[in-house]
């Protein structure tokens, strides 16, 4: 089994390969951050009030999606993907197969599942990686199998 | 064609039918709110720099795709898919077809591709919704096709 690699810098195209695995920090969802968003980008009840959240299908307060999916982005470019030219994606497959929680710990495992080099660009590929954000328990809240532009080292 | 409802509210699973459409207001991006949400979840330097930004893939700054996709989330809210139990999202398929830039103003339009009623639940179904995030010259900077819970009306 490959070791995740956690918090390096700097992984160009040359340096990828099918099966690599890269691991994040940690963040902490608190109560206070999951309103403040919710506030401003999704302002549906059962992110911002308790007792509404309690009366929903998500039998309590959950933070938004968007907000889960931030923040795995914010851990991926802190070091969990660690991309030499940064992490363009052009899109994926997204899924949150569960809430994320007041309280709740969040950390991204990503693997780099296929590379497909560009035919017309000899310094680039599209890279299919699917990054997976657990909670504490090692649950997934969210999931993101992307394509993202990488380059070869300039 | 269907005229595309705008600003509606408490549409139930009964009120849906394929190919019903939906139109948002519209929200303008602001170099301001593209550095300030790049700065928390998304802080690569051509979502913070111009400079930086314009020796890039992007030519220039452009907002994180998390924050176009919050946004969009935010133009569903407040009325773009009116659904009366709220917008509750499983998860699907996203793209960022081209960035978005300070001073876009965006809207999203969006339409009911498939309603999947639930075997075990009576009151449920799974809604397949497109709902594309277009700029003011209507080219397509974000779309996600996602799986919605929908309820009937209580």
């Amino acid at each position: 089994m490959t070791q995740a690699i956690q918090n390096k810098t700097g992984f160009y195209l040359e340096d990828l390969s099918v099966g690599q695995k890269f691991t994040s920090d940690h963040f902490q969802m608190t109560e206070e951050r999951i309103k403040r968003f919710a506030a401003e980008f999704d302002p549906q009840p059962f992110h911002l009030d308790e007792s509404a959240a309690k009366a929903s299908v998500f039998g309590g307060l959950a933070a938004s999606g968007w907000h889960t999916a931030a923040v795995a982005m914010r851990l991926l470019v802190d070091g969990g993907l660690p991309l030499g030219n940064g992490i363009i994606g052009l899109g994926g497959d997204l899924a949150w197969p569960k809430p994320t929680r007041p309280g709740d710990t969040l950390h991204v495992e990503s693997e780099i599942l296929e590379i497909v080099p560009s035919r017309s660009k000899p310094n680039q590929a599209i890279v299919k990686v699917r990054s997976t954000t657990l909670n504490q328990h090692d649950a997934p809240v969210h999931s993101f199998t992307s394509k993202c532009l990488v380059f070869k080292r300039p």
